[in-house]
């Protein structure tokens, strides 16, 4: 465990995010039918032993491909849990690895529950001992504040970071999010309610706290609403690329600071996993096409943040 | 896989629970503090692959002792999460050998995410061939009508059921649930957006549906509020016992059915799992424990349902 993992999830990321010059996260989502030829073995059926053995070796060098390219990974949880135990078992292995790489790890996983069921994830996911012990968590807010507890105590005692949903990127968003609250969507009110934590969990050196919300690259004009709430909030922003938003779209929330724009981070998950060129069984194939397309969204964040 | 299991869910819940005589679902939620010097392995720390095999042989002794006394049983996910992939192997374990012994499983997941993730979640836990199919899971409604799909697919498929969360059994529920949108609170706001889909998957026989909401026996009002947007949704009931609601509290959103009061089960975790008398580690005096504490909750239930 080097000491980068142990402090300040907000500090170690911005810190990592102002030397690489863009804010790029890399979601790990191993969708099954895009494996390339490469890597793929057996049925690649959801519950055959060879397709965990599969993912696996694609994750490995997915991550090796990412080290010192990016600050942060963003394993999705459902894709390893399709898999079965032996998912969960690949889960912390891609988490060993990115740790040995010096990516940090952002477990996107949405949970939401409460009392001594919350406290079971925050042991499950945020304690050094775990299996798989990530750097940050995704939660849901529905529960209530209290829900949020056991993982805030983490974020204090680990320095752990926590993301909790505001207003996602899917289309479907605004059925909940959406709904006036006393003159304010409910994402606007969930971002408010937030406010005391996000400044106890602000970190000493760049002031950025370990409590950030979600809000999609899909609605930028959400992401300033969510900012107005939340000067010290950091941003992970899903929806860029595969999911149609730009990356000036994607950065909308962010803020001046002392190299360019920041307060969070971008997700692309198919765009760098998955660009066509990659799909091929000719290993030096498959590692140019996965840099580039790195390159790419890095590029293109850059200029954004620039 | 029996008949009763690929046919409509809440037909198949409502069938076992008047044939019962009463709407008990015990929780499956493993606290490894608790668990009775009997089991006990090791350290009982959850990175211990001891405290998995302990946890295995607690849980399917515990199904054991349910076996044709409740229609259900509901694994809380967290609590298998906690202990890494062997966790997960064990709760594949826990649901065949609760299928085995003819008991449907409801797991508690509170999964919501969009699009492909959604996909993800479903193919892991609803689908036939899936490592740990159940045959109802609990899921989180922030991220809107289209994180429902993937599941109402399944349901529709495989005759699987679905409880969202309305108005869960803790004291910060509130917090977003109670807001006031446009007039109502918005747990009721989320049980009325749900009508259409309640509608489309009622069962056959029964008339109920598949689709069911979540609200917590610690709030009868609340619960009067959401049977009134939803005539036909089972409910899953939290936080009878051990969280402090009584017997009649826990059925105050039921109707009156062919043989007494129904439209729901209520459950009990703590109160059946772990009552004083069994920490024990005499296996006689253990099972009689158990047997004790599931009759007591089916009596006082079956009491509040004539």
């Amino acid at each position: 465990v080097t000491t980068a993992r142990s402090r300040h999830f907000g500090d170690a990321l911005i810190q990592r995010v102002r030397a690489l010059g863009h804010p790029l996260c890399v979601g790990l989502d191993p969708h099954l039918d895009r494996i390339p030829e490469l890597f793929r073995r057996g049925s690649m059926a959801p519950g055959d032993p060879e397709t965990a053995a599969a993912v696996e070796d694609f994750l490995l060098a997915v991550i090796d491909r990412l080290a010192e390219r990016v600050a942060v990974v963003k394993p999705q949880i459902a894709f390893y849990e399709q898999l079965g135990w032996r998912g969960m078992e690949v889960l912390e292995r891609v988490i060993a690895r990115s740790h040995e790489r010096d990516l940090l790890v952002l477990l996107d996983a949405k949970r939401g529950d409460i009392g001594s069921t919350a406290e079971a994830y925050a042991r499950a996911y945020l304690e050094p001992t775990a299996g798989a012990p990530a750097d940050a968590i995704t939660l849901n807010p529905y529960l209530g504040l209290d829900s949020l507890e056991p993982f805030a105590e983490r974020a204090r005692s680990f320095g752990r970071g926590l993301f909790v949903l505001a207003r996602t990127s899917n289309a479907g968003a605004g059925d909940l999010q959406d709904l006036a609250v006393e003159g304010a969507p409910l994402f606007r009110k969930v971002a408010r309610s937030l406010g005391r934590l996000v400044e106890e969990l602000r970190g000493p050196e760049s002031g950025w706290s370990s409590l950030g919300v979600v809000v999609g690259a899909t609605w930028p004009e959400q992401a300033e609403a969510v900012r107005a709430e939340l000067a010290n909030a950091l941003f992970l922003v899903p929806g860029y690329g595969a999911q149609g938003a730009s990356a000036e779209d994607a950065v909308r929330g962010f803020e001046r600071g002392p190299v360019g724009l920041e307060g969070g981070v971008v997700n692309s998950s198919r765009g760098v996993l998955f660009p066509a060129a990659a799909d091929s069984d000719d290993r030096g194939v498959w590692e140019k096409a996965i840099d580039a397309a790195v390159e790419r969204a890095s590029a293109e964040l850059a200029n954004a943040v620039a």
